[in-house]
């Protein structure tokens, strides 16, 4: 398509599009008329065209914690698109570039930015909680009769356009397919940035990955681009032994076949454990296995998986001392302004990742409740959403 | 004094000498004759020259847990001596020798000495549990009348002589003096060690060290040693304050004088939280503190002290996701037969490290008892056993 052409018409006007908005807890989206405003100082207005739905957006959705129950609300994180027009002070980003969106900005400006070892930023970090532009506390979403729509998780990409701060938008390569690329907003960099950044996995690596969602596959294609000898898949879902093998993992565990506990398995199968597990489940007993699963010594677990249990950690403190690190990332430690342009290049230099795999279904956009149907009976792993 | 003339008389034959044995959980030591066997098959029997005394020694000696209480036994693990001995097979330790026993021993051909993240040894790692040689699951202490005598975590320094495998003794520059030196092999080895193994701290870090107690004080005493800028000293013992001052110490904190929480305090002082905290006390609410003391995005906390509670660690999964690490280290992370040599040559070479500091009591050996009560009631640091 003319990127151009579909972005240019309503620079500097408040545009009416169609968005899927959210007016309770677990309510079918309504998809409606919305107006949405111009974009304000450093903020950029994007024209949305593949999203795709992630267990953060099921979670929302639902409502299940007190800060999150915030109507009407706009949701969605993971998706691509032009861009339609972009605020006073954008440098970085002009009309017309093919944009990811990503939950969790980076300014580039503060301590966090300029410290490589962190890609939280002061700014624009994940918040679950903000549902306002952080520049004025206010709106870029309105009902057709004037009231405020909230955002959501920096976002909000359920909606035709959007008002996104800059910080939270990436440019990326014209040249890389939209559609496919929406993936990097997300899952895709969870995975494979908690493989580069946190784990830095080497070649002959040993890992181990607990729950093969998205972000647990992101993490076996990533373990095995960086080299990775042995990949163990762990989730109780056979169908995903298939799927895993395709995208590099080389030995499957179902917890259910296994008579004794899956960290005694993964400790017999590598020789006393891997050097690397990954918890992409959420859930505490799979962390715990995780944990076990590494060997003593060198071990390193990196939680990538939300947990909204208020259970804390299942681990005494003497079993650290057996010589295994516990730590976690959002986004995958990925600086997103600044490694994502170079994950899509990379993507684009080779055949390996495979992103059709984790594509499993297509709607159009207003067949969103559908999408999420799918999310919540673990028939998708990523529907996508042509807008 | 001459170490030849020392410990060349009684060579591959039993020697008669005393030692302070255990004989119940609690129980005042019995200073008495025993009989010591000559070292075999890659032994080495050690004239201790002087012993300190440290809680793992403390809680052995109170029989702690179930394992702990195997009698009649030999404690002690810090301590420095002459080699008397050596078995058939060791090559690098020679009688005259000046040495140090460590109770996490390195025999240099394992998985685990082969890999250099870990000072993990397959064989002579630390084992509270083991009580006999290993090479033929015997003791080399015998009561006057024949019975076995238990040894002690690799060492059993309570004695005038001892045997131990020469995975776990370190041959160290005979210059140096031996008295000083004893806390090489235990405490001053595990601050330090954790500093530089396992935090890696560097010229400008910001660190928090928990409990000031010998390992806390050698942890902020190697801080300083690697230009951190910012070393903040918790303890709730205000005589501290002093103590860590004289070792590098720039702040100390008295959680009965802060209003808010330690951590809280701390990252107010601090611009958001320490680079590195070091937990010293060994307990759970105080590791917590810890924890939240360090920066989000990139602090990481050391647990060194030793935790005997049941609970576990008081942390909720989602606090890992601020981007804070956790991890634990016996003995500081240090190889004992490669660093230990290293620590003890730089030792030589500088003023800074202020030994005395930890030293605060020397008795003679047969007042062990009193050395105990002195450790007991949180009078001494270190309390150095002249043999």
């Amino acid at each position: 398509m003319d990127s151009k052409e579909a972005a240019s018409a309503h620079s500097g006007n408040e545009i009416t599009c169609t968005a899927a908005v959210a007016w309770g807890p677990g309510q079918p989206f309504s998809i409606e008329r919305i107006r949405v405003q111009p974009p304000q100082k450093l903020e950029v207005r994007i024209k949305i065209l593949f999203t795709s739905i992630c267990h953060t957006d099921l979670s929302a959705w639902q409502g299940e914690n007190e800060s999150q129950r915030v109507y009407p609300r706009i949701l969605g994180h993971e998706a691509s698109g032009v861009v339609e027009s972009v605020g006073e002070g954008v440098e970085d980003i002009k009309e017309g570039d093919h944009v990811l969106t990503i939950f969790n900005g980076e300014c580039g400006e503060c301590t966090y930015c300029n410290n490589k070892t962190t890609n939280l930023c002061a700014k624009f970090r994940v918040d679950a909680s903000r549902s306002v532009m952080r520049i004025d506390g206010k709106t870029r979403f309105l009902t057709q009769d004037g009231k405020p729509i909230y955002h959501f998780l920096n976002t909000s990409t359920f909606s035709e356009y959007t008002v996104i701060d800059s910080a939270c938008v990436v440019k990326i390569n014209p040249k890389a397919p939209l559609d496919k690329m929406t993936l990097f907003s997300c899952c895709l960099s969870t995975g494979i940035g908690a493989v580069n950044n946190i784990a830095k996995i080497h070649q002959g690596s040993t890992v181990a990955v607990f729950g093969l969602g998205p972000v647990g596959l992101a993490v076996i294609a990533g373990a095995k681009t960086r080299g990775a000898s042995t990949i163990i898949g762990v989730d109780i879902n056979d169908d995903k032994r298939i799927k895993g093998q395709k995208l590099g993992m080389t030995t499957f565990v179902n917890p259910r076949d296994v008579k004794t506990s899956v960290h005694e398995k993964i400790r017999e199968m590598t020789e006393g454990g891997v050097d690397f597990s990954f918890e992409c489940a959420g859930n505490l007993d799979v962390l715990r296995e995780a944990f076990l699963s590494t060997h003593d010594g060198w071990g390193l677990t990196v939680l990538l998986g939300i947990h909204p249990t208020p259970r804390t950690l299942p681990l005494h403190p003497m079993e650290l001392f057996e010589g295994r690190t516990i730590t976690a990332s959002v986004f995958g430690g990925v600086k997103g302004k600044t490694q994502l342009p170079l994950f899509v290049d990379q993507f684009m230099n080779m055949e390996e990742m495979k992103m059709e795999e984790f594509i499993t279904h297509e709607l159009p956009f207003n067949k969103i409740d559908q999408a999420f149907e799918l999310l919540i009976h673990g028939k998708s792993l990523r529907c996508l959403l042509h807008l």
